[in-house]
């Protein structure tokens, strides 16, 4: 890191004047431990899973469109299939606990634990093994991608309903009120919000999840796709690979990833800041200030697909800009 | 621009959970008159030139920096061709007003209209004649690139001191006090600033600007560089171009432009915001939203170039998505 900023404070420019730009070069020379690190092969980790809180009337959509818009996915028709291409990024799927039988495909990694969580208004989301297995799997997922020669990964999800249990541990591990967290998702309405912020508050008070333990929370009121983004993370980190957090669901996955190993940080760029209510406190919590702030609510990993080319161009400044001494021009006058 | 709203409604997402992405793909539908548009080719057009009142000691660089750095765009070693080669653009280089003589290059565009401007803290910029010929120039030369079959422009410049004159267009037009708009340029001490502020103050009350008359502001307290990026931005506004606005000069550009032809606002996509001082006034004034906000203060179409890769995501958002119906996903619940 202190290559970078020396390297960067010979380059032809007033120092300083890249702004963001140069902090991220600096962090990815972290990251990489180089002073001039790469960026080639590039994937969105897709995990999707169910929740059994849809029950509870907390998502504008129906548990159904979780395995549809799977398979919109592997067809390459979704979103996140459209800027993943655009970022020169490939997209791997991962089925780590659908409501539903899916196909077998040769781009579907089929990890399931279960068919989708309990209703955490009514118990845990799941066991605290299951929650191990969650958090191992992404693990397995991400280090099968780096043995494949992944040298950054963005993190994405699908699974309807899955801002609640987001929303649920954003609650337990900032301290804040439900109420100021929960968002409207794909689209509640006023009464829709009002049930679902009532419904997370139910979740706390049935499970009582221990704010100390990320494993607690994770299983009293998590996901699985939840659990296998923090696995993915902790994989990431542990083999110095940068990570892009996706918006809410993703930066719920990486509050549990930072409680399990706080040492995960340095390696997480928050790639934007979502219109879902609370990211902005979760954010602050987990101390990442967003590349972008496009009011993207969609999630499936496509505000950190968006922002791959940011990173890129940060690493391209660092590699190919002429320095004052090479280009013969004047430096500032002291 | 309606047809691409409505696309974009029945693409397999939550409607309008895109964001700005989803604005900027309608903006670019309407700029285009295409339901879908594409951006094939890019350039960034970087206009040069030098400016008298650096005699009053109102920028950190010496002005031999100013054809060094043109040299230094030649030879693509500056920041600004790094980040168009990341997004794909060219990048035209215009020495529209340099106070040195520069060598026959055949990237350069040698359109000098004077060896810099005048000093405006004594007298004009330069002549009403001289004011639209720099306009005229901006416009010939994104004309030529149109021709040659340019889909998107981004604006750029280079010149040391043009800080100063675009903190005083900015003050004329708003009606804020320098205090306000000016900033510390490529890195002025608290000392230079409160310099810089005397002499825009002083620019504005030897000279007398008409904020009701774009030509006589830009004639006035004004820059080449400035006067042609406006021409750039009418001449491509005109063929019907996406213009990318950079930073801080640029935007004063954008504000001479639109007092010349407000119809030009609807083709203007502001890149980022800067770290300069009143560059948020600016845009206010201007009611342009940025797209990125990185601390950049550098200039040359850095800021711009970065946004490219939006704009085409946006794009391929609209064009490569699978709607509701192709995909057989369930809309939302009513």
């Amino acid at each position: 890191m202190q290559a970078a900023r020396a390297r960067q404070d010979t380059l032809t420019k007033p120092q300083g004047s890249l702004g963001r730009l140069e902090e991220l070069s600096i962090q990815l020379a972290g990251i990489y431990a180089q002073p001039i690190p790469s960026i080639r092969e590039k994937a969105v980790i897709v995990m999707a899973g169910d929740h059994g809180v849809v029950a509870e009337g907390v998502s504008a959509f129906p548990q159904e469109v979780t395995p549809q818009m799977v398979l919109n996915f592997l067809n390459g028709g979704a979103a996140i299939n459209v800027l993943a291409r655009c970022a020169g990024a490939r997209v791997v799927i991962v089925d780590i606990g659908v409501a539903a039988e899916l196909p077998e495909h040769p781009r579907l990694h089929r990890r399931k634990l279960a068919f989708g969580t309990g209703n955490i208004a009514q118990g845990p989301a799941m066991t605290r093994a299951q929650a191990e297995q969650a958090i191992q799997t992404g693990i397995e997922v991400v280090e099968a991608e780096i043995q494949r020669g992944l040298d950054a990964v963005a993190t994405g999800e699908m699974g309807i309903g899955n801002t609640t249990p987001s929303a649920a541990i954003a609650a337990v591990l900032t301290g804040q009120p439900a109420s100021q967290i929960a968002g409207r998702g794909t689209g509640l309405d006023d009464a829709g919000l009002e049930r679902k912020i009532a419904v997370i508050e139910r979740a706390l008070s049935v499970n009582q999840p221990n704010p100390q333990d990320g494993l607690d929370v994770l299983s009293k009121v998590g996901g699985f796709e939840i659990g296998g983004l923090a696995g993915v993370m902790i994989g990431a980190a542990s083999h110095r690979k940068a990570v892009l957090v996706d918006g809410f669901i993703s930066t719920a996955a990486a509050m549990i990833a930072i409680s399990l190993c706080p040492d995960v940080k340095p390696y997480l760029i928050a790639a934007h800041r979502s219109r879902e209510n609370g990211h902005g406190l979760m954010l602050d919590w987990l101390g990442l200030k967003p590349l972008l702030d496009f009011d993207l609510r969609l999630g499936e990993g496509t505000g950190a697909a968006l922002a791959f080319p940011i990173l890129q161009a940060a690493l391209a400044i660092l590699r190919e800009m002429a320095t004052f001494g090479e280009a013969g021009v004047s430096e500032k006058a002291r």
